[in-house]
C-alpha cells in the first residue's frame, strides 16, 4: 500500500440547482479527491490552504476519513476560497455566480517531510505552476503522477501548463478541452496527440457520457451509470479522479487491466457523488453500497460474445 | 433461421458534410438496415416504394445482398423519395435542406404472401399508420417486432404512434425524442415510462455517445467506437437496427444476453457506416473486417474486476 499525495482546494462552495439551493458547504477538488481515495483506507495527505473560517467540523471531516492534514495550510485571519455556481435544467451546463480566491490567490504548496517520498501524486485542478512545485517537491519521482486541469488555464497559463503537462503520466480532461488542447476534433487523435507532449495516459472525461482511457494503441470506456435522480454535479469529475488515484495507490499496480479497474471504481464512486448536494452522499457512503453498484456497472456493460 | 420483413425508405440522398458533397447518391432506411441485417446471411424481404427513376443498379445492390425485393414497389413515371441534408461541423446536428415524399406520399406497403409469417418485423421509421398495416398483414403474430420512429410524428401523428407502439417488442428512439415522447429527462425514467405504453425492450440511441438498452430492471449500455474519422453519420441510427434484427433474427434467441449481443453487433456495424459517405462503406465490408472490430469492442469494454 503506498502513499498519496492530493493538492488541490479545499473550499466554500454555494451551489443553486433546479432541485434546491445550498449555503456555504465544504467543497473544493481536494476535498472531493480525498473522500473518493479514502474508500481504498489509502494513506493519503492534503496539499492545501484555507482561511480560518472554515468550520472544524469540515476540517474533522477530512481527518475521519483517515487525510493527513499536516500540508493544510490555515491562513489566521485568513478567507477560505469560495465558488458559487447555479447549474441549468439539464445539469450539463452551469454558471459561476462568484469566485473569490482568497487566501489561495498565494498559495505555496509545501509538502510535509513524510510524504516527499509518496508512490502517487494527484494534482487537482490549480494554476500549473503550483501543480509544479509539488512535483519538484518530491525526493523521488513517484511511480504515478496524476494532473486534472480546465480550459482557464489553457487560455490564461498555456506555457506553465504544457511545462507540467511534460512531467506526469496521467492527465485527465474533458472533452471539449482535450479538443482546445489540441486542435483536433476526433477524440482518439486529441488523446495521441497529448500523449506526444508527455503522459502516457489520457483519462478524457465526458460527464453524464461517460469516461476514456488511451494509452498507445489500448483505449478503454466506463459509461456513467444511468441515474435516475442527478442532483449535484458539482465535484463529479473530482471523485472520478479520487476513485482512479486511490484504487491504483491501493493496489499498486500500472498495468492497462488495472487502469481499466481503476476507471470503472471512479466511474462508480463519481455516480454517488452526484445524488446529493455537495459531499453529503460521499462523507457516509458504506462499502456494500459501492460493491452492489460494481454489480450494476458490471451488469451494464460486460457481454460474451464469442470471437474468432 | 428466420425471416425479416423490413418496411422503410429506399430513397435518393443528397449529403454534404465538412469532407465534400455527394450527388443523388442510395440512401432510405430500409436500404441501411438491409445492408446491415444482410452481414447475417438471414432471408429478409424489403417493403417499400420507388419510383422509375432510381437506377436498377441500386436495385441490383439490394437483391444482390439477398434481399427479398417482391415488396418493393416500383411506381412507372414516379419519382423516388429524395432527402438532402447538410451536416455541421461537428456531425452530431444537420439541417435538412430539401424533402420531396414523391411516391412516398401515397405508399401502402404490401408485405408478399411469403413474408407474412416471418418471425422478425422491423418497421423502420414511416408514418405510424403505414407501420401499424404491416402489423396488420402478418397472418401470425411475429416473435419480435422493432420499431423506429422519430420526433416529427410524436408532433404530426401522436395518436397513430401511440396505437403502432402499443403492438411492438422493441422501440429505438433518440435520447431526445425519448424525453419529448415521455416528458421525463433522467433516460431511465423515459425507458420506464415507454415500456408501460406496450414496447418490454426500449433502445435509446445516444449517436456518438453510444446505446443503452432497458428491459425491466435490465439495462445494458454499449458505446460507440471512438474513431478517427466520421465522415457521413447518415443511414447509422439504421445501420445499428439491422444489426440488431438481423442478429436476433438469425440467432432465434431473445434473451436479454442475447439481445445484448444483437445492441454490440448493431453498434459494431454502425461504426463502419460512418467511415464513408451513403452505403460506400456498408455495401463492400468483409466479415474479418467486422469481427476484428468485434475484437476493438471487447477490448474497450470490458474488465475484470472481482466482485463480491
Amino acid at each position: 500500500m503506498g502513499k498519496l499525495v492530493i493538492v488541490g482546494t479545499v473550499a466554500f462552495d454555494e451551489i443553486e440547482s433546479p432541485f434546491g439551493k445550498t449555503d456555504k458547504i465544504l467543497g473544493g477538488a481536494a476535498t472531493f479527491i480525498g473522500l473518493a481515495a479514502a474508500q481504498f483506507d489509502v494513506d493519503s495527505a492534503i496539499i492545501s490552504i484555507v482561511g480560518d473560517d472554515l468550520p472544524n467540523d469540515y476540517l474533522d471531516l477530512l481527518s475521519n476519513h483517515g487525510m493527513n492534514l499536516d500540508g493544510l495550510q490555515v491562513v489566521k485571519g485568513g478567507k477560505t476560497f469560495y465558488w458559487k455556481g447555479k447549474y441549468h435544467n439539464d445539469l450539463n451546463s452551469r454558471d459561476t455566480l462568484v469566485t473569490e480566491l482568497n487566501t489561495l490567490a498565494d498559495f505555496n504548496p509545501v509538502v510535509p517531510e513524510s510524504y516527499t517520498d509518496a508512490e502517487v501524486v494527484m494534482l487537482g485542478n490549480l494554476h500549473p505552476s503550483v501543480q509544479m512545485s509539488v512535483i519538484d517537491q518530491m525526493t523521488k519521482r513517484p511511480k504515478l503522477i496524476v494532473l486534472d486541469t480546465m480550459n482557464f488555464w489553457m487560455d490564461n497559463a498555456l506555457p506553465e501548463l504544457k511545462e507540467v503537462i511534460r512531467h506526469i503520466d496521467v492527465i485527465t480532461i474533458n472533452d471539449e478541452e482535450a479538443r482546445q488542447l489540441t486542435g483536433e476534433y476526433a477524440l482518439i487523435t486529441a488523446a495521441s496527440k497529448i500523449q506526444e507532449m508527455g503522459p502516457k495516459y489520457v483519462v478524457i472525461k465526458k460527464g453524464e457520457h461517460g469516461a476514456l482511457l488511451f494509452n498507445n494503441e489500448n483505449v478503454f470506456f466506463a459509461p456513467a451509470l444511468p441515474l435516475e435522480e442527478v442532483f449535484d454535479p458539482t465535484g463529479a469529475g473530482d471523485t472520478f479522479a479520487g476513485g482512479f488515484v486511490g484504487y491504483l495507490t491501493a493496489t499498486e499496480n500500472l498495468s492497462f487491466n488495472n487502469m481499466k479497474r481503476a476507471i470503472i471504481h471512479g466511474s462508480n464512486l463519481a455516480s454517488f457523488c452526484v445524488e446529493r448536494f455537495g459531499t453529503e452522499r460521499m462523507k457516509n457512503l458504506k462499502k456494500e453500497e459501492i460493491n452492489q453498484r460494481l454489480h450494476q456497472f458490471k451488469a451494464l456493460t460486460q457481454f460474451d460474445i464469442e470471437l474468432q
